[in-house]
């Protein structure tokens, strides 16, 4: 037996089956080049955007139309699924340690197979491991192909990385240096995702004004010692301008832009509105199952379609034109003028917190005036590292 | 490209991928013993596991072989998935409303292709529902199949269904007997969910006899105006004994038993001790990929790899013959006596919440003595209903 399928291109909306991870194609165009125009003021800065955000081929080709050419994904799952499917990926850096015997053996295929084509980076903290990656590296036989590696530096993350500006730092530069000659050093990472979410943004900018002191103090740390540092990546959604600003990174890493969602929105910009800098374009699709009661509507949206760890969906009605009625109560509403509605209705949900959502699901339904035009998959959902 | 396996059958666990969502089937196969002994002193309840605890045909098969023939699950795709691989199943109960076009056209797929060997039943809750409900069966031309409705009763969940003892609850029956010929009328669901995690013993024997309550008078006024009520299903791991002496359930629904999580091992018996009536089968076999600092381990397994709704992970190692230590701090250990732990060592979490967490995998490890015995996948692992 076959399940039937969600949709199909050129299904209405109303008729998309529930739940379905719904993207609003204009409005995330809007965001691809909000970003381009946003970063056209800091010549300095490589946008390099966070695959952890989308995880799919589809959306990183849509990147590379509005003229990315290096990204980064926090999962070799993530690398192994997208990789091969976007032909503009020149660049990639896996934000993440890689660690244990089958995740490097996985590492070495994925350098294997796109190493003419794409520059690979890996993070690294910890000098037996950077001994490690250098050993497959050379048992791989790649002849003079480098797996480029980032040190990672806890600018304030408190997960992983060595200590800014610190002798471990100095120490995996001379390990990797001097003892692994099929690595190549390139620099540091310097990314603090508490910031993020931050709320007042002179509040934001003085904290991320300390997280560039920490990047500067390793980059000097590290020249001093004699080892170069052309790479200060780091900076997402929240901050990104921020960091441009403040003049010590040279690489942003933003994911959640193109589709932004409900924690991201309650930002507030430099005159204390809420920000309006990317627009929602990513929804659940649920059905009203159940109207137990005049104020109470359940819908087929539970923990298993949108992830909770930022706070509820806000509840919105999404027109064929691409507006919305944001409807006051979280699971009560009457909305589109249309009276009160009824079981089997459809109504759209905007996630707390776009990753965890977007890693529940296996597909995309992407829509352009209410109707479907794409149901790519999403290569890099799954539970690894 | 291809992706490395997570493993191979034969693989000792340490050499295993992570994270990975690994099941100890000796520990498993105990609990359904237990089950089946706990349920010998109540011969009037029918022990109808669900099947959204584990979500496999796999385990299904082993839960059909310690002698059960009915289950319910919780979407229609753990129906799609599950039902064909499980030639035991001869009864499957869908826990939730069926609502919306593809929704019943799937459920009706579902009734065509297993209606000869499988009886199967969904909830409602609506008399408008029930109608097409009707209307696709016998649009369906199965001739004289039915699909086999349960009243939804809310008796506290605040979620879906009819107040109990109400002239809801009547026209339920009335119309499912008297205008839907396709349809047949079975009687009632009484699930408290949230009662399962009360903690002490008997404040929650006084809340589940108010449970029963709520099921005996709804069938009281069901048989009082001609309407037969023989099925009068609910319970869960957490409160099925209780109910089952309360005297008016006649099945059971408990899903977490084959695994137990943190959250359920905080439960209280009637002596006020932590309950002990299963064990803990299933874990997230994680690696140790950084250790930034003397105090501070972090693993390859975050919100992507373990649902946090219920609360964080219990961190353990696991020894190869079944048993394991506990490790006081939540990321930070020193266990099995061989000094600190480094990067690249495994260790093992207890989910907090094992339905959720096991919706985040594909795949599951299954091992016996430390080595990997299968590797089944996760048939209704998805965002749906």
């Amino acid at each position: 037996m076959t399940a039937l399928a969600l949709a199909e291109v050129g299904t209405r909306l109303a008729l998309v089956d529930t739940p379905a991870l719904v993207v609003v194609q204009p409005k995330l165009d809007a965001n691809l080049q909000r970003m381009r125009t946003a970063l056209q003021q800091f010549p300095h800065i490589t946008l390099r955007p966070h695959l952890k955000a989308h995880k799919s081929s589809y959306f990183a080709n849509a990147q590379a139309a509005a003229g990315v050419s290096a990204w980064c994904c926090q999962k070799l799952q993530e690398a192994e699924g997208i990789l091969p499917k976007v032909p503009g990926m020149r660049d990639l850096l896996i934000t993440n340690e890689i660690v244990g015997k089958r995740k490097v053996e996985r590492l070495m295929s994925l350098v294997k197979e796109h190493h003419a084509r794409t520059k690979i980076t890996v993070l690294v903290d910890d000098v037996d491991n950077c001994r490690a990656l250098n050993a497959a590296m050379a048992n791989a036989s790649l002849d003079d192909a480098k797996l480029h590696v980032l040190a990672e530096v806890d600018v304030g993350q408190e997960r992983c990385g060595v200590a800014p500006g610190s002798e471990d730092l100095v120490a995996l530069a001379r390990v990797v240096t001097e003892e692994c000659p099929h690595l190549h050093w390139s620099g540091i990472q310097c990314y603090q995702g508490k910031l993020q979410h931050v709320r007042n943004y002179e509040e934001k900018r003085q904290l991320v004004n300390g997280v560039a002191a920490k990047a500067d103090a390793s980059r000097t740390v590290l020249e001093e010692n004699g080892f170069p540092c052309p790479i200060i990546s780091g900076g997402g959604t929240g901050t990104f301008v921020l960091e441009a600003q403040a003049g010590v990174h040279n690489e942003c890493q933003p994911g959640s832009y193109v589709f932004m969602d409900v924690d991201y929105s309650k930002n507030l910009d430099q005159s204390g509105q809420l920000t309006t800098d990317f627009e929602h374009s990513l929804f659940v699709h649920t059905t009203i199952m159940s109207k137990p009661t005049a104020t109470r509507l359940v819908v087929d949206a539970g923990m298993k379609a949108v992830s909770l760890d930022s706070g509820p969906p806000i509840v919105v009605a999404l027109h064929d034109d691409g507006s919305f009625t944001s409807c006051a109560e979280e699971v009560a509403w009457d909305a589109r003028g249309r009276g009160k509605s009824v079981v089997g209705d459809t109504l759209q949900l905007i996630p707390g917190h776009c990753d965890p959502t977007v890693n529940l699901y296996d597909q995309y339904v992407v829509i352009a005036d209410g109707v479907v035009t794409a149901l790519p998959p999403i290569e890099g959902r799954g539970p690894g590292v």
